[in-house]
């Protein structure tokens, strides 16, 4: 038995240590049934007796965005095991879904059980060796947070910068692919940050020419304008879940096609992380042609969400989803033009249309405005983020919540805002 | 404009590229609407167009357990920004409530974004510095877990190993720690795989004498045996929200004690993962005193979920939960005593109550009789795992499901199911 002291405990858990009480009815068998009551240490919150309140908001930022009831609704059906028939059935549907919106008939199609950011590092996680080059195209945010993992990675990083808002063009990219000769390229799709689009389309060919791996970040773009993995020669792609998607954030799609799997399993090295080690979520997925073993426990509910999230899109179909961004993101920029107000990526090309950055005029407290969307309407709307911070707001049309509805509540309570918090400033 | 050639594509996307097209009324400002249907190469998957249908099971296994309602509907919750001052609200809750489970008054108490698999490798990832001695009390798969993730993490690995259903003495690990003399000591509280609880009670002094950082699994324990952090100097604990927690698996909420983060702060070398980098996480759990910056954005739903499952804890009270989970093991083990079952873990001071492990007769196939289980009653109890594979089956009692109808159930069940497979195989 324990005879070590434990401090603070007052009494010793007896029943911890051995089933030695007399006043169970058949203690040979068994573990107590009357062990001592302890005097605990740290009892329990108050803040935890009030009820779970959460008030209703518009989410018109960049993400998370409001959940649709049908997905909502499938996260009340009932728990399974994470590897019951019935579970692995829904995630091959899910499989199934994720290769119609990535637009890829790569074998290696899953989830990292995490959110956007779990689906970056397990990019950096599977693809770098140590002292590997990865060139990051970093105009944004997301550039910044791809180099931080690359370098925990021990990546040989390069950086290629854009000014925020601007994007590469494939001279850029062919001039610095010949100088650095990185295994990898990574870029953002839509840089959330500052609104920009980046063109894919050739970037995968001239990878291939230079031997490169290309890896793109979608999170805030992916089914809100055109991706083709496979015709634009992508070689790994990852999303979130609580974008375009509509779903709870708690899942990173992902896809890695042959090429890269052909990195990972020619490693040296072993992958970091286990947890987000492809060759044994590839298994857990069912895309290995090998029956599966028990990596981790997948997370049910919100595995449900994202089936029910996957079918809405089907349903919708990609070209309708595109086609409905454009047209609301497009009756943005004009209602915006009409209240006399600029956006910060000048060029329409370059412009993502699930986030439209919004240059504050010169003279307005940026904070104002989005505290009288939260206060007045509760509407979310977003400042800057990381080379935006403080220049821009920033307005998310993404899935569920891309509406010509959503963009008029936008359009309106922006004007009334702006002669509110010009009205204050007067006042002042 | 984009000229190199997309192979697959039929036609060029020139929404991406440029907004040349003629037909929208104002193409100066933003996005052609009309862009140019093109043709997928993957289209929608036939399986998504089916309702979402999952079965309702009694899930008897060792996790992830039946959620109760009022879990269930705190995902019906609507969503909220990660950020959002009620969101924040609500994870200070949640750390509440993980401060009275844990039994700790530790400043860093937070979730990683995962399931409990993510906890240990946030474990190992931030305490492990490249040829850091880490000792593994192993005794079952959660150890096998623990040393392939410290392998990962390029730590100097020393296992010491007792047979599955054993666990160590303080005598066992004084002289481990004396021979290793390592920088951190894993254990694991519930081994699932085999049933066994570890005794903790005056580890943490052990640890404390030789220098040493001690970390615990107790992902199946936790809420179902008495845990008392601060009393038993435990530096780092982890767990899953999906066992007797009762919510989703989604979270893996942790704490690391001041100890455990002065090693974090006096790294030498990166944490090599961002994801589940604890002085972000703790940022962001807002532990570190100062304001929150955006790390990743949080599971919404599910913390919504751990909020609720938190709450119902506390109304029960730890101890009561102990004695709930104790007694409802006491009524198993009688009752397949009765059944003329032998547990595999001998000495009942050495059994979990939440995981209860039972050798399978000779001559039975243990699978005919978790099938039987499942196709005539839909309730689930599991097989071995890892040391216990085709020795054992194992009934989880644990959080909602942990109750005296269910233990019933679950004999009748077994009472029947062994009387018809002996039945079938006597017709053999």
């Amino acid at each position: 038995m324990f005879s070590v002291g434990a401090r603070g405990v007052r009494r010793v858990v007896r029943s911890m240590v051995a089933a030695t009480t007399t006043s169970t009815p058949r203690t040979a068998t068994g573990v107590s049934a009357a062990a001592e009551v302890i005097k605990m240490d740290v009892s329990q919150p108050q803040s935890l007796k009030k009820a779970l309140s959460v008030p209703n908001k518009l989410l018109m930022g960049p993400g998370p965005v409001n959940i649709p009831l049908r997905v909502h609704n499938a996260m009340m059906k009932p728990m399974l095991g994470h590897l019951h028939p019935e579970f692995t059935e829904i995630m091959d549907e899910v499989k199934e879904g994720l290769r119609y919106i990535f637009q890829t008939k790569a074998n290696v199609v899953c989830c990292v059980s995490g959110t956007g950011h779990a689906g970056m590092e397990a990019t950096m996680c599977n693809l770098i060796e140590p002292n590997d080059v990865i060139l990051i195209a970093q105009n944004g945010i997301w550039g910044e947070r791809a180099a931080d993992m690359a370098h925990r990675h021990d990546g040989d990083v390069r950086v290629i910068e854009k000014p925020a808002g601007d994007v590469f063009s494939l001279h850029d990219l062919d001039s610095a692919l010949s100088q650095h000769k990185p295994a990898i390229l990574f870029m953002v799709q839509g840089e959330s940050s500052t609104g920009a689009l980046q063109p894919l389309e050739g970037v995968g060919s001239l990878c291939r020419k230079h031997g490169t791996l290309l890896a793109v970040d979608t999170v805030a773009s992916l089914g809100g304008v055109p991706f083709y993995m496979d015709a634009w020669e992508i070689d790994v792609v990852y999303t979130g879940s609580q974008k375009v998607i509509s779903a709870p954030p708690s899942m990173a799609p992902m896809a890695f096609n042959d090429r890269a799997m052909a990195k990972v399993h020619a490693r040296k090295t072993p992958i970091r992380s286990f947890y987000t080690d492809i060759t044994w979520l590839a298994n857990y997925w069912g895309c290995d042609g090998l029956p599966r073993k028990y990596h981790h426990t997948g997370p049910v509910s919100s595995v449900y969400a994202l089936r029910e999230a996957l079918s809405m899109m089907c349903e919708e179909g990609l070209e309708s989803l595109w086609s409905r961004h454009r047209s609301c993101a497009q009756k943005l920029y004009d209602g915006l033009a009409d209240l006399g107000l600029q956006l910060f990526v000048d060029d329409p090309a370059k412009r993502t249309p699930t986030v439209t950055t919004i240059c504050v005029p010169n003279g307005v407290d940026w904070t104002k405005v989005t505290k009288y969307f939260m206060s007045k309407y509760r509407v979310e709307i977003s400042g800057g983020l990381g080379p935006s911070a403080g220049k821009v707001w920033r307005v998310g049309l993404m899935g569920y919540n891309c509406t010509p509805e959503n963009v008029d509540k936008v359009l309106s309570i922006m004007k009334e805002a702006l002669a509110n918090v010009s009205k204050l400033k007067s006042n002042l």
